[in-house]
């Protein structure tokens, strides 16, 4: 999300349409940041994951190319401080030392938070949308939501089935305190 | 989520530890953050929901300090830097020109976007601590856990029944484009 001081939300409008830049820089941070999560990851599944959501992240953008020429806007977007944040907490797991498994831990970790800010965010814009009677926006908000929701399950089903076993099967150096 | 170049992840353990961090540093950024908030709003409903969340936010602190003396560690936080691009996002929003209805669901949509961060959060946190056999930490991490879900459906509650429409009713400026 991006709004600066000199912002002004006189109308809802207004504000969903702040809310669509918010996502569309947010789309394209994450285009660029989800080759290197794929590099990074160790395990086939979840590498896959990463490389099939980037396909799905391209789709996103040209999905908010049309939300924005549905509400007869340019398409732009405005600098997203938390995806930033976000991009940067992924590019620390990314070039993490120490185990390979515990890395993809680490990785969904990161990735799941990048879900949850995408749900939040695309939740409230098609909630804006069907307020302001703009169903055909609605629909498309609607739709990457659900995928964004999915990939969030597909990321916990990868870690709940094999990755965090895998991590938690490396005894810790220390010895464990409980 | 705060890791640098020079983090090791050797164990499970060690990324739990990292995982609380974060959350430490996250909910103190919060307690900051939340007064603001609540300032910033109109409503006298989403006034208090945000009062009552700093109370319970300062709750979620203690409960990290109890966390980290189950797993053996100081308390200590490391910059979240999700919530510090989160929180600049809030105050943009305190800050912003406005009608003060859309002022209100601007407060709600950032707050939704934080609350979606602890909740990916916690939930990593408490599933690693589950996996590694610190139960007692899983349970106080799923109390928290389960008290920023409630949040996030009082959120949505508040801009279902009156913010959202109290704001759409404001016209747009420009004529709608459909």
């Amino acid at each position: 999300m991006a709004l600066f001081s000199n912002t002004t939300l006189d109308s809802l409008d207004d504000l969903l349409v702040q809310q669509i830049r918010d996502l569309y820089d947010a789309e394209h941070r994450l285009t660029k940041a989800l080759p290197d999560f794929a590099d990074a990851a160790t395990s086939p599944e979840l590498k896959q994951a990463f490389s099939r959501h980037l396909t799905e992240t391209e789709k996103h953008v040209q999905r908010l190319d049309e939300v924005f020429t549905l509400l007869g806007r340019k398409p732009e977007g405005s600098a997203c401080q938390a995806m930033k944040g976000l991009v940067k907490e992924g590019e620390q797991m990314i070039h993490a030392d120490g185990d390979a498994d515990v890395k993809d831990a680490a990785l969904i970790a990161a990735a799941q938070r990048v879900e949850h800010y995408e749900i939040a965010g695309y939740g409230t814009a098609r909630t804006f949308a069907e307020h302001l009677g703009h169903l055909d926006a609605a629909r498309i908000l609607q739709a990457t939501l659900d995928e964004e929701g999915e990939a969030n399950k597909t990321l916990t089903r990868i870690a709940e089935t094999s990755v965090n076993w895998n991590a938690a099967a490396h005894p810790a150096l220390e010895p464990r305190v409980l």
